[in-house]
């Protein structure tokens, strides 16, 4: 098999051609909640189809679903080698403001080391890397050195709502033995970092009645119970006064963090100071007992993403409310199970429920928390290849946002999933002016070549 | 001077006219919150200066103000007796949801002894009665037997706006010993009342903000600051576990119940299973050591009119909202000041704000709460009168809600205010098919010949 620094040449002399190729793809706005760019979404799903078919994937297929289609390709000639999964998705979010934008969206200008437009980073430019891996894996050494399988989804900027049915349908095709993600950050500009956990997600409504209809607050007011004051009542008791979820039974599935853990995070060059201005609240918050790091990757919380009841408009109506809304959301890792801590809070909320009121609750699914273990040999192999391509060894970060397909595949293929991003915060994934950093572009390209390389080292019983 | 009967006589020889007039008047579209019935409001005025002509007021004038006339007009010729100002609105609230109305709402019909129409006893039925019941003097005994003066507004259903300035201009030609007001309930369709205390109001909107922009749940869950939750908690102090006020300060100006007030409340036929059955809610709530009647009276309240943050639409958005909203009102008893208690709960929710937010108060205006001693001679005269017309004694009622121009009355004029309305709970005043009374009708305008009657017999000084 070729050193690095045959891709490294590879790399270079093909690099004009290959963002040339990417702006193409970006050109095309395929933003899949707007059913008005539907004819964009099939040409952005057949662009796809067609580098898959450029760089040797087979078995090509645009494949329908319930909304936009997958578009899936493989490569399966690597007998007695490991079968990577690749995970990657075409469609990208609104570009509104568009005001906002100091070039357009979907023309891709080349500008200061970044690739400006909608998509660059999340996750056109990311999934496009894998492919141009596998063009330059077959270029350098004749073909790839593992089975490969690709799946492109068009609908993770709208909670990836089909993808679920169509890998348990087609569990037998994308059969592998690790799937690898890129879809998320960077810990930061010069840490390369893979990512070992991400937060799982339950999310339920509560809502609290109190009467038929909202009462005149002078004519009732004073023994007529208020729907919001009962709600808010009920919300407050939600946490105790360490900033724990005071729900009980919801730590019960909590896997504890180990001494080894804490260490590694704390050893992290995480910047609190810039997290907390880009928080903007006069100070941090949070679970006593736990940096910022363990809070937001590895501790579970419960939001309240939304609560209303009663006058909003200007002024003022001086009105009993007899009906009030939360929204809320709780953040999971290994191992809640969301459908059991969605039940918790919704049977909790129950209990604080007054004898002035009602209370019923709106299960609105959720998601597993994922975890990879660290010593895993894909994620040594990923951690060997960017250590390489970046000259310096990465560090094993959290993310505590969820990634609806990594549950989905590590739960319903049984395979290990290397989560393994090259986008960077503050690339303005879902905001005016996306870009993407072309260091990363570069570094990320040839890590991922060593990356399948060193896969190819690995047993396929890695599984 | 006459008789009862012999107000009686002439009420039913002339009942069939004086309902045509009325519903001459309820014909008039006059919805003060619609700029499209403009006309219709300069209409109702003029109509209500015609019938103050033809009942024998002098000085009859439609008066600008800043929004909608004032109609005045005036008698003047009683010296040596006490003057008597009354106060009615000719205004009506808007008439939709139209489809909900049995008959439409500016067509006046009778059915079951009830005259059906918007207006009919909020307000315009029941100051035509007053009106009428100066006709009636004037027919039975050459002229009414004490000085009178009217205003009647046309802006009571959109906050008596320009009230308050119209009063302090024109103090001097208002002058009165004391006045009179029929915009409210009596206790029971069975149960003459006579209504001594007002709670007054207080309102504002609590604004916390916890950063700049809204955040993910995801990425800065656990960390991160969430409005809602701050604002929730701070309400959720605002009250005691004894259901009072928990804002310091908030009952100093309180005037306690005596064993007196409690007890003639006790015996009120006050049916608190109706009350219960209206309110709706799965058991009623208030203030430990209260009866609802002395709550809902007499006991000042905190309400949250609204509270709202954060995400509203179908289904989950998982954000950390950054900005949350408290609508505030407060009911108000004597001697409360509606300017102190603002600013008292402002500086409780500023102190009750946590160091991860910010607390802005807006303070939205508010009005006195007022009481008339059941012991003045005008309420004695006002009493007597009812018990005639009646044929029972009046009990003596609070009602919950305000009435703005009550205390504008007693504190810019000086005047103590009877409260002598004839309307029913029940009646729709701000619903489809409102309707009046006719019972209440004919004994209101009974009481109110021989209230005037009573009142000569007074001293000027009552005041």
């Amino acid at each position: 098999m070729a050193e690095a620094n045959a891709f490294r040449r590879y790399l270079a002399e093909h690099r004009a051609r290959h963002l040339d190729e990417l702006s193409e793809w970006l050109r095309i706005p395929s933003i899949s909640t707007l059913p008005e760019h539907a004819p964009d979404m099939a040409k952005a799903a057949e662009w796809a189809a067609g580098q898959m078919r450029a760089v040797g994937l087979e078995h090509v297929a645009v494949m329908p679903t319930g909304g936009h289609p997958v578009v899936y390709g493989d490569w399966l000639h690597a007998p007695g080698r490991p079968t990577l999964l690749v995970y990657g998705h075409y469609d990208v979010q609104p570009a509104d403001p568009l005001e906002l934008w100091e070039t357009p969206p979907f023309t891709p200008v080349l500008r200061d080391g970044k690739l400006f437009a909608r998509g660059s980073s999340d996750d056109k430019g990311q999934i496009f890397m894998h492919l141009k891996a596998v063009e330059a894996l077959a270029a350098v050494d004749g073909h790839p050195p593992i089975n490969l399988k690709f799946i492109v989804e068009g609908e993770e900027e709208c909670a990836s709502e089909n993808l679920q049915r169509f890998i348990r349908a087609e569990a037998e095709r994308l059969r592998c033995d690790v799937a690898a993600v890129s879809d998320n950050p960077l810990l930061g500009p010069d840490t390369p970092s893979l990512c070992e956990s991400l937060r799982g997600i339950a999310t339920l409504e509560i809502i609290l009645r109190t009467g038929t209809g909202d009462l005149h607050s002078g004519l009732y007011g004073g023994s007529a119970p208020n729907a919001l004051h009962e709600l808010c009542a009920l919300v407050a008791r939600l946490h105790d006064e360490q900033g724990r979820v005071a729900v009980p039974g919801f730590y019960d599935g909590v896997r504890p963090l180990t001494p080894a853990e804490r260490a590694a995070y704390a050893a992290l060059p995480f910047d609190e100071a810039a997290f907390a201005a880009e928080v903007g609240a006069p100070a941090l918050t949070g679970e006593q007992g736990y940096t910022v790091v363990e809070r937001i990757w590895r501790r579970p919380t419960l939001e309240l993403n939304g609560v209303y009841g009663g006058f909003e408009g200007a002024g003022t109506k001086t009105v009993i409310p007899c009906v009030a809304h939360a929204k809320i959301s709780c953040r999971l890792v290994p191992d809640q199970d969301p459908d059991k801590i969605a039940d918790l809070v919704a049977a909790h909320a129950r209990r604080l429920c007054p004898p002035t009121a009602s209370v019923e609750v709106e299960l609105q699914g959720g998601g597993h928390p994922a975890m990879t273990p660290r010593d895993l040999p894909a994620m040594r192999a990923a951690a060997a290849a960017m250590a390489e391509a970046y000259g310096k060894a990465p560090v094993f970060a959290g993310m505590g946002g969820s990634i609806p397909v990594v549950p989905m595949l590590q739960r319903d293929l049984g395979a290990p999933v290397v989560l393994i991003g090259f986008g960077l915060n503050g690339e303005h994934f879902h905001a005016p002016n996306e870009f993407f950093t072309l260091s990363n572009f570069d570094r990320g390209l040839l890590t991922l070549c060593l990356f399948y390389q060193g896969l190819a080292a690995t047993s396929p019983s890695v599984r």
